[in-house]
């Protein structure tokens, strides 16, 4: 049964169980041609251009962006703007509302979840302007207690950034409820959606967001091309980040006057090719459907969970529920390096990720130093599964245990 | 004669005279396959994973560095950083090195022959440490007098960017002795390679620049993939710019150890396709050549601009000789608008741009508000010149103007 691997090129012709999705997803076919066929087709240089080329090129870059906000459910295509991945997407935040906004005595709130891109920027920012920056820790089964949000979110905050989905853990966190006590706070809300679009419908009205980031590449969409949301009227108030060609109304020696949303953020030649990659990304996932992707992956990843269980010596991060997950689990496997678990899965052609998952103050937190993950995305099969389980019941024996 | 353009499917299937080239240039077929091969094949996130996949993932990325390498002849792959693009670069550049080595009283030398993308950042650094910024200015062929640049560049000076060739103009400039001028002074080196990386085989160790970007989709790669040379002893130095995953040797809540050069520039999720790409740019050129594609280029451009002289009414930009522009001839029509120029070409399938070619400045003191740039790639042949000038000798009497 290959399901959705008959639409990834890559899944057809590689035998490898592919479990690694929380780290880059693989491509439809359908993207991959569309990057094709910008280039074949419509390649010039966008949004300057008189000739019919430049013009289609234009179109399908702004169209790009059109299915995009439609996508994450925002008001203007100004709010919209492309960038490079979610990490730049964060740090554009950072380093263009944080250090404008931010002074001695402020705070930034994180979670204890957060991956590295939507740590170490605010980290920059606090040491920059002097803030504090303060953790929001979660239980020990990855959940968020609502109430040590109320209690750390103050007036003295200024940003709440939180991860809609944790990258390790899987589980789903309560954007919705979190930006409402920041904005009580008068604290703008920045959510990391690069875990979250692929498994999650958002909403980012519905959210209330100030700004949500994420990459293409996770989202079946291509490499080289992400987006950061930002509320208008923030957006606007906001210098600069990049600077140079596109981005700019005039220009004299020593000023200039910039353009408006969404261009004043995307300087330089844009990636329209990757922007156009993403659109058919997002297209395919809407034909799929966030139901049946959501299906889909709780069948194979709760199948695998309750097969996991039963082996020795196998203990799961996060969660007891496999639909607390979505697909991601992370595991370690008693006296056994989460790298020699990695090798021997990958010997047996299991592609699964080990580290710390650009999350060390997470696993800090919960006792680990590294970590093994397995993250399942809809195309993956009960047959990966199954695979994944033999060879992970023989990690131990293989390693010298008995039995 | 199609010459080269058989490499190009774009220019075999659009009947679109294709000359605005140092705007963004086509991509031959090798570059789509290699993108389209990466993700059919090879596709996992690089750098982290043990398993096949992403180990090739992540040697196809490494060689693309490699390539880069090669091909501006830095000597380590540590002073390879791929960005998204030349803006990105520099703007690194501007951000990393330039607000942690500019104070009030130091100096920044530009050339008023800047692209705004080698001219907005170091508006920003000058405004952001009260540095000055200065311009050294061309002679009205647009020419160098480095007796200027020798004035201008004095013990206050700490960085020189100056353009390689102008995407104005087409001149090359002698950035090798403008660096030995900046280096007597103390001062580092910043070359814009944008546009002299399609046209001029670069060594890096012999312009003897400390900083050198590029973009890929200028050089017949993708969009979306961009390079930063630097020199080692001054990267090493500098602190990273964007942070995220990829970048970090340890991170604790507060604190980050940084990874090691070239990745602690390289935050996030690498676009490695867009690098696996830009290698196949790379190889082709190289297997076209710089001598052939020089050959090419002055044949047809050379030919376009005789025959342009020959028209009434026309007055091209820069040098009179065809061999400094390198393919790229600005120009204006008496009493038309550069849009109307631009609009009737475009009417006739022919593909140029108008306007400030995202230097305003230049064009300001060269006494223009907008230009019609007609920009030559090696792939153009003689039929496209005789297009371009039967079009462009109608255009006075289309628009209502005696023959």
């Amino acid at each position: 049964m290959q399901g959705y691997k008959t639409d990834f090129p890559l899944l057809m012709q590689d035998k490898t169980v592919y479990i690694d999705n929380a780290a880059t997803a693989q491509r439809p076919k359908c993207v991959i041609d569309a990057e094709k066929d910008f280039y074949t087709c419509h390649n010039a240089n966008p949004l300057r251009g008189i000739y019919e080329l430049s013009v289609q090129a234009t179109e399908n870059y702004e169209n790009a962006r059109k299915a995009v906000r439609d996508f994450i459910g925002a008001k203007s295509v100004q709010e919209i703007i492309f960038t490079r991945n979610t990490t730049e997407s964060i740090n554009l935040v950072a380093y263009s509302y944080g250090l404008s906004n931010l002074k001695k005595g402020d705070e930034v709130v994180v979670s204890i979840m957060e991956h590295h891109s939507d740590l170490l920027p605010w980290q920059m920012v606090c040491r920059q302007t002097g803030a504090e920056l303060k953790f929001l820790e979660c239980e020990k089964d990855g959940s968020l207690d609502l109430n040590k949000a109320e209690e750390l979110i103050t007036d003295r905050t200024k940003i709440v950034a939180v991860t809609q989905l944790s990258n390790v853990l899987g589980r789903e966190y309560p954007i919705e409820k979190l930006a409402e006590i920041a904005h009580r706070k008068n604290a703008v809300m920045v959510a990391d959606g690069a875990q979250s679009t692929p498994h999650i419908a958002v909403d980012v009205k519905k959210l209330g967001v100030d700004f949500f980031a994420f990459s293409g590449h996770k989202l079946y969409g291509p490499m080289g091309i992400g987006v950061l949301y930002g509320r208008r009227e923030l957006l606007e108030k906001m210098p600069p980040f990049l600077t140079g060609g596109e981005m700019i109304e005039s220009v004299s020696r020593t000023s200039a006057v910039y353009a408006e949303l969404p261009h004043k953020f995307e300087a330089g030649t844009v990636n329209a090719a990757g922007a156009v990659g993403l659109k058919s990304a997002i297209d395919y996932v809407k034909s799929v459907g966030f139901e049946e992707i959501h299906k889909r992956e709780l069948e194979v990843s709760a199948y695998a969970f309750e097969k996991m269980k039963e082996i020795a010596h196998i203990n799961i991060l996060g969660s007891e529920k496999a639909e607390e997950h979505n697909g991601i689990l992370t595991f370690t496997v008693d006296n056994v390096h989460p790298h020699d678990v990695s090798e021997i899965l990958a010997a047996d052609g299991i592609a699964v990720r080990a580290g710390h998952h650009c999350a060390q103050p997470l696993l800090e937190y919960l006792g680990y130093r590294s970590t093994v993950r397995a993250s399942f995305a809809f195309y993956n099969t009960k047959e990966d599964a199954d695979r994944f389980l033999d060879s992970l019941s023989t990690v131990r024996e293989r390693m010298g245990y008995g039995k």
